[in-house]
């Protein structure tokens, strides 16, 4: 990147969208930054900072001067401006917020109330908002004059004179009917069920929009007074941020999900993320040490059960993981009610017997019928049918315990308002490693008669 | 669900969204499904079916005559009729077919051909269509006579005079300029990269509506003819299904994400889909009990190891686990382009070495401040320190392969063609349990001497 490319860089720049210029720019060794966000300028690089990991957008804001700062800030939606004001320290965000103009200002600190990641920390307030008591022609006039800074006019929301949202009319309807036509005639109702209040999840906007097939989806507040948009792409976005950390905390990592890409991220991010449960699990596992300590004579008298117990403990951990996986999304799509527990229990004590009575009788046959050709040890009156059979029956009540409590887990961690998603599959792993031991054991001294 | 109500149930449900409609329907026992059918009619019904879980779809339909099936099709946008037709049997959607209009039929024979999860087999037909040659007034005349038959008129596409896409135009810069501005003049440039081709992936198209914030992505063919849309709804549930897909593979669940929710899928469905890995993982973890059996005489000399032996293991499993979840979730994010296992490698190298190391100092500090209370059996010349040095090198080995296999397993699946989330985290968890069971028996033999 030469000092004289610079006019070539602007005009390939202004000729890319931003979501490809965005990562043109991650992908420049730092140094360079400061030649491209000049070349490209204030206007082009509002749109592509915004589309940054969160924490490479004070650096990049650094590099522009207070009068470019006022042009970027102006170019950018509101949305899109509280967006960058959140991912920036305390101290810059009150310099920016001195640059914008006061109507813009005033906006802005009222939108930064609401949480990041509530549906008011999210809405756009640039949207199409007309009064029932106008005609089309009204409208349409009022839209024009207004229109650049309209994110969408596919939807338009349509007020009371105290701001309440009351209906919504399509642009097509004002484009395809007479001038003198009320818009009230031509209003469709808004079910109460098709709005968001602001204090919401985003992720519950996001349903709301992905279960009713909605471009935009109105934000509201407690009295009904329309403040904003969710818009159809916010919602996408939405739901692969909450994908993303649901498989996550599957598989034990912590923390906020990474702005940055994966090969983005420093090591140190990985660490501290991935450490905390790795840690604890490590310990919760001595458990399983301590339970076969227990059982040293047991193990010493019949060695051969060390040949099965890696395979009866993991089963259940593999089963539990399954359960836990199918429970958790469930409930992430919003298929499971609170009152779903006894019903969810009552399917997987079914499946667990299932699995486990199949792959009980499976194993069971395979050794009794291979194992005799290895002549291994086994004490005085135990037959290979009775170790297979031994063998058979702790798999089958390892692999139904842990069903049931891969199930029950997620379920339980809702009921105490933890999230579901945070019972992580290792978790459910190592747990039941534990009791797999313990069953393992105490079904062998059982009916080996040790 | 008296037969008097049928006039009340047809109120109400007018009254309700399909979406909310649908699952009312999936809640009723089915023998009351005929009634309920038969008093919303099949105006009502068209949408609320194509709601439904692929497997109730026939037996909806079962409950009208060939008069209402003919009205009920009338009803539905062409790419919601195609799904329907993919979801019945070879003969009823044959039966089906002859019933639709002579367009129709035509129309829905030739979109039949896509695969349902392409580009081609999700687009829409009906959308707003116009040609570069109009101008704004002839283009909102063209539009005024279709508009019942367009899914959505937010954005326009501009084709020339034989079909290939040449512009978009927005609804809004219609409504807002001067009924003699030529459209040319007015419509706006589709990137190379902002359209997709019908034999395209449904989730490469989904990803290009996220990346460039789009309503409606054009479908072409190789000639660059415009045949279709996708829309940002289809968009939205392309995505939630791969990621539900993503999540459920990784868990070792196989086969298609059931379109029954949790609840409603029988248990023999989710045994289907549960058995195979965890049958295939059990015979996978009688090699770790191998590898244990063959290592009875260290075992025996130090029970002790056994306090550890689940620790050390598991570790392994978690981290293997953490490394292949945020490798898979880069690359179905489309982070990880196809040079990128060398730096994978590299970055999860250190941070193996900083986990296994920080993981194994602990433990081994933890080890000799409480292990001499319980004043366990050790062999002579094996002090406290030297244990816990043997148990912290051997964690730290396990962790760093584990997380290394990790993350090249993944890698390695799609270099070959696999989908790189059918590699399980089971799997992994497994196999690094096989490896475990060697470097801890390996290495406690070299460090103490049996």
């Amino acid at each position: 990147l030469e000092a004289e490319d610079q006019s070539a860089i602007l005009s390939i720049a202004g000729a890319m969208h931003y979501a490809d210029l965005s990562q043109v720019y991650q992908e420049l060794e730092s140094e360079r930054h400061e030649v491209f966000l000049k070349s490209i300028g204030p206007e082009i690089a509002a749109d592509m900072i915004v589309q940054l990991p969160d924490s490479m957008i004070e650096e990049a804001l650094d590099h522009f001067g207070p009068g470019q700062l006022k042009i970027l800030f102006r170019e950018l939606s509101d949305d899109d401006r509280v967006d960058i004001l959140q991912a920036v320290g305390d101290e810059p965000r009150l310099r920016f917020l001195g640059l914008l103009g006061p109507e813009d200002e005033e906006l802005t600190r009222s939108l930064l109330r609401y949480e990041h990641d509530t549906a008011g920390g999210r809405m756009t307030t640039r949207f199409g908002r007309i009064f029932a008591s106008m005609t089309v022609k009204q409208a349409i006039d009022h839209l024009r004059r207004d229109q650049e800074n309209t994110e969408t006019l596919a939807r338009l929301f349509v007020v009371d004179a105290r701001g309440h949202l009351i209906g919504r009319v399509r642009l097509r309807d004002l484009a395809f009917n007479t001038w003198d036509t009320p818009i009230r005639d031509i209003m469709a109702e808004v079910g109460p069920e098709q709005r968001v209040l602001a204090t919401a999840d985003q992720e519950e906007a996001a349903n709301l929009l992905l279960r009713y097939d909605l471009i935009v989806l109105p934000v509201v507040d407690e009295f009904d007074h329309l403040l904003g948009m969710i818009t159809h792409d916010d919602a996408m976005e939405i739901l692969q941020e909450e994908s993303t950390e649901d498989i996550e905390k599957q598989a034990g990592i912590v923390g906020e999900q990474a702005e940055e890409s994966y090969l983005q991220s420093t090591v140190l991010t990985h660490f501290k993320r991935r450490f905390v449960w790795l840690f604890g699990l490590a310990l919760l596992a001595i458990a399983s040490g301590y339970v076969m300590m227990r059982f040293e004579d047991t193990l010493m008298q019949v060695f051969l059960l060390s040949l099965y117990l890696p395979m009866v403990v993991a089963s259940g951990g593999n089963t539990g993981g399954q359960a836990s996986t199918m429970v958790i999304r469930a409930m992430s799509l919003g298929e499971l009610g609170p009152g779903s527990a006894s019903r969810v229990l009552w399917k997987e004590l079914r499946l667990g017997a299932m699995l486990g009575l199949l792959l009980g009788l499976t194993i069971a046959t395979i050794t009794v019928l291979i194992l005799p050709a290895f002549r291994p040890q086994l004490p005085e009156g135990v037959s290979y049918l009775l170790f297979g059979a031994t063998v058979a029956a702790a798999l089958s009540a390892q692999v139904v315990t842990s069903t049931c409590i891969g199930a029950l887990l997620p379920i339980g961690a809702r009921a105490i308002r933890l999230d579901p998603a945070a019972v992580a599959a290792p978790a459910i792993t190592t747990l039941v490693d534990v009791s797999g031991m313990v069953i393992y054991f105490t079904v062998a001294q059982a009916l080996l008669g040790l």
